[in-house]
């Protein structure tokens, strides 16, 4: 490691969104005498008559969940994104406003209201990533739906309202701001370069060695250069694929096992359920070319320092620019010994 | 108001930073079940023995507070931006970073540990007020310093440690990437124009009402088109001027004055008192000339529907874009209407 990296505050830059992030490697001493989160307790029971998301129980719509046995997948029921929603345009000398049109579903990703992720054998995992898998593609190919946005958010902290284990998608007429830089810096890259971004990247990362929390054949997980959240990671497939439909059995197997492994080592990291927000980030789906999008899951986890400690994003991270204060080799080599 | 917009999910411009916001105005009606903050009160004691912000009192590092009378400010102990940092390039394969020097400082606003900004009367706030100006002045002329960050965090759940009334300053060396992205539009605007975006902006929006909440001779506070936290709002100057420091004696009263209205309105909202990170920006201070800019203060505060019920910006909003679900305009009319 860079000496200077390890001892000094920097910022490093984040080449998927051009984005910098200050780095403050001498900040960990700061005492904590603020708010304190509660320790997430893992469920203990596996099916509870209260959860609207535990097979057979009645949802506020009224609507019954079938007695499912792998995952299951509904219309959200009180969906920020709606099917129906007229397309418009708002243009009042400087407002500017579009009808935005959508849907946003929610997957449980086990019948069983105490499991978690890391908790889940492979086989129940692989049968989550294909149902991702089969969402994506009926969502993609509706002409009205550009994106699509898996994502889970993971523990009270998180914005989380129900503990049974469940991701959600949002998928939309416009194409969101991430994934616009997203586009914009791998499409410039691929240009120039003929490789996508992110497979130059790896490569770089696997020889090196610093960063990387594990891999297997086909997928490497690592804390990216750039990570903004304290232990941030990043699971990105070795071969490039613009989408997840691109992905063999073998290798939803060896993604599967990626995500059970990094979430494992997070909930032994603070000895807590860990909370996170989670996404994948793929090519749009307008029906335009994508060769150059390599998509890839991040996870972006609250905890700092302790099952209590979170990191606080406000003042100056939301008015200047996102701030750390551990290193992201710190954070790997933390994450990857445990 | 344009019944679309009331009514349908939609997407807004950001004028200032060209990012887009979701805004879904039917989803107020779900149901949270999820997490609650705890109802923050007010202190009750105007000196706190065990607070290293009250007057006399040792900080960590040993240094005894003055027995100051008005604001009071120091470097910050334990800063994420440190003076003396070497200048240093890292440039390796696809990796990129960069020495950062800086300082951070804290202001306390007033020596009662009681007191919080909508209690303080105009000639304290007004003192506030000098203070940033003349802080921003030391920092801004050090040929060190190419940009200054004045903000508060308030109440636990923006990750304030301490109740008594601070705010920070971090001034560094690099401009930060919010503040370049609105030099980039308020430069385009103002080379197209010949007036400053915000000038435009606040003259449409006085004309049109339904977003402001207060205004004086030379203020005007109002829920800006593109909010994104439910009841973010702006104070903005009704003359141009790229920094606080061209602001008049009479200027800065007004300011105090809208300073004390907003905060006052937000603590009576929810009955509470309202947490939130506020922040100016302004024009760099490097030294080249920002006469497109036009500085303005901002609330973000989290708080959705009650004092307990924050809005969590997870998920969907870290991976895609942000997304709110009361109007601006009714986040308006309400704060107005207090
Ligand atoms: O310096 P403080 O007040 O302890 O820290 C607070 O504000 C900082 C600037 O927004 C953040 O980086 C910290 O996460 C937050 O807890
Ligand atoms: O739909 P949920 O799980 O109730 O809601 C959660 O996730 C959404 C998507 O990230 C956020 O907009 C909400 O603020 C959060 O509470």
């Amino acid at each position: 490691m860079n000496s200077h990296l390890e001892n000094h505050p920097h910022r490093r830059l984040n080449i998927l969104t051009e984005e910098w992030v200050l780095v403050s490697p001498h900040r960990t001493k700061r005492p904590w005498q603020g708010k304190t989160e509660s320790n997430e307790k893992k469920e203990q029971i596996s099916y509870d008559p209260e959860c609207y998301l535990c097979p057979t129980n009645s949802r506020i719509s009224g609507t019954k969940n079938n007695d499912y046995k792998n995952t299951n997948v509904f219309t959200n029921d009180f969906g920020a994104l709606l099917k129906d929603t007229p397309a418009f345009n708002y243009n009042n000398g400087l407002l500017k406003a579009e009808g935005e049109s959508g849907i946003c579903k929610v997957i449980c990703f086990s019948p069983n209201h105490s499991l978690t992720i890391p908790d889940m054998d492979i086989p129940s995992l692989v049968k989550v990533v294909e149902t991702w898998q089969s969402e994506f593609q009926k969502l993609g190919t509706d002409s009205n739906i550009n994106y699509v946005q898996i994502f889970e958010n993971k523990g009270s902290v998180m914005g989380c309202s129900n503990p049974h284990p469940h991701g959600q998608i949002w998928a939309q007429k416009s194409v969101p701001t991430e994934i616009i830089k997203k586009t914009a810096t791998q499409k410039a890259f691929y240009k120039k370069e003929g490789i996508s971004l992110l497979q130059k990247y790896i490569e770089q990362e696997l020889k090196d060695g610093t960063r990387i929390i594990s891999e297997n054949k086909n997928f490497v997980t690592l804390v990216p250069f750039w990570a903004v959240w304290p232990y941030e990671a990043m699971i990105v497939p070795k071969r490039q694929m613009a989408t997840i439909n691109e992905l063999t059995a073998e290798e939803n197997v060896d993604f599967a096992q990626q995500l059970k492994t990094l979430t494992q080592k997070y909930d032994k990291l603070f000895n807590t359920s860990f909370p996170y927000s989670s996404g994948i980030h793929q090519a749009p789906t307008d029906g335009k070319s994508y060769k150059e999008w390599h998509w890839h899951m991040s996870f972006y986890p609250p905890l700092l320092r302790s099952a209590t400690v979170k990191k606080f994003m406000v003042g100056y991270e939301m008015f200047a620019m996102p701030q750390r204060d551990v290193t992201a080799e710190f954070a790997a080599q933390q994450l990857k010994s445990l």
